[in-house]
């Protein structure tokens, strides 16, 4: 399993749930509000700035192996605008899941 | 060491945080406030309906193996209702931990 | 990749920032506020007490292997007071990174 942890413009993210939506199967996900601070570009080396921050998004989504392609597609398609600022995606590997209700372990906790 | 993030019904934070109080030499842990949105159920398909969304309490806390089946137990103990929206728990690896006042590593920094 | 994810006082974010921001070729950073909840100390066995409650700031960056000394190393000089409550840091490997905007991956994605 995978976790899937986007961070994308907050007036993207209902277009991220949609596409995240669309796919067949998914289990439910998560958002909240993260401050977004700019990397140091090089010319701020001689001359400093302030850096951009701006609120952005967070979407975790734990889903199979089987899921993960389709998930970074819809991701992509949901918070893309081609513009500074689209944010970025992260995928890490999770060891175990568990469904407090029916204590379903690992893919049957994701279905 | 690992990582379990449990999201749990905001209502059944304070049970969970008191059950695993009560599994001895546990470390600190953090608690922030995620949006939940539920999976697409099938019949959503043919009839799209608006998913569950629901504020839910997120917990995290970083543990040795030794210590993992018991935080798993406690987590289910406070958090489970039997009622759809208990939540779920993922567990991942920590390859590293640091304390910042010490400068105390890994298993000592949890201690 | 690695993704740091630091708790530090919500006083010692900025300093945490300033820090990071002079290691150079570091990616952007993500800020949010979490509570952290203090471990259960020895003598609360036999006398319960309020366990510590505050508010910190959760910084999350992710790296490539040959910036983890450097961003671990800024995190304590931005963090540490030596006192109870600076707060850890955990590492933890990422598999992808994606940039939404260009589409680059990986080490790609993160300069």
């Amino acid at each position: 399993m995978y976790e899937v942890k986007a961070i994308v413009r907050l007036d993207r993210q209902e277009d991220v749930i949609a596409a995240l939506h669309a796919v067949p199967d998914l289990p439910g996900l998560t958002i909240s509000m993260v401050e977004g601070v700019g990397r140091r570009h090089a010319d701020a080396v001689l001359e400093p700035v302030d850096f951009g921050r701006a609120t952005m998004a967070k979407i975790e989504i734990v889903v199979g192996e089987d899921r993960l392609t389709q998930v970074l597609d819809a991701v992509t398609r949901g918070a893309h605008t081609g513009r500074r600022g689209d944010g970025k995606v992260f995928v890490s590997r999770v060891e175990q899941a568990l469904r407090l209700r029916t204590g379903e372990t690992d893919l049957n906790a994701l279905q």
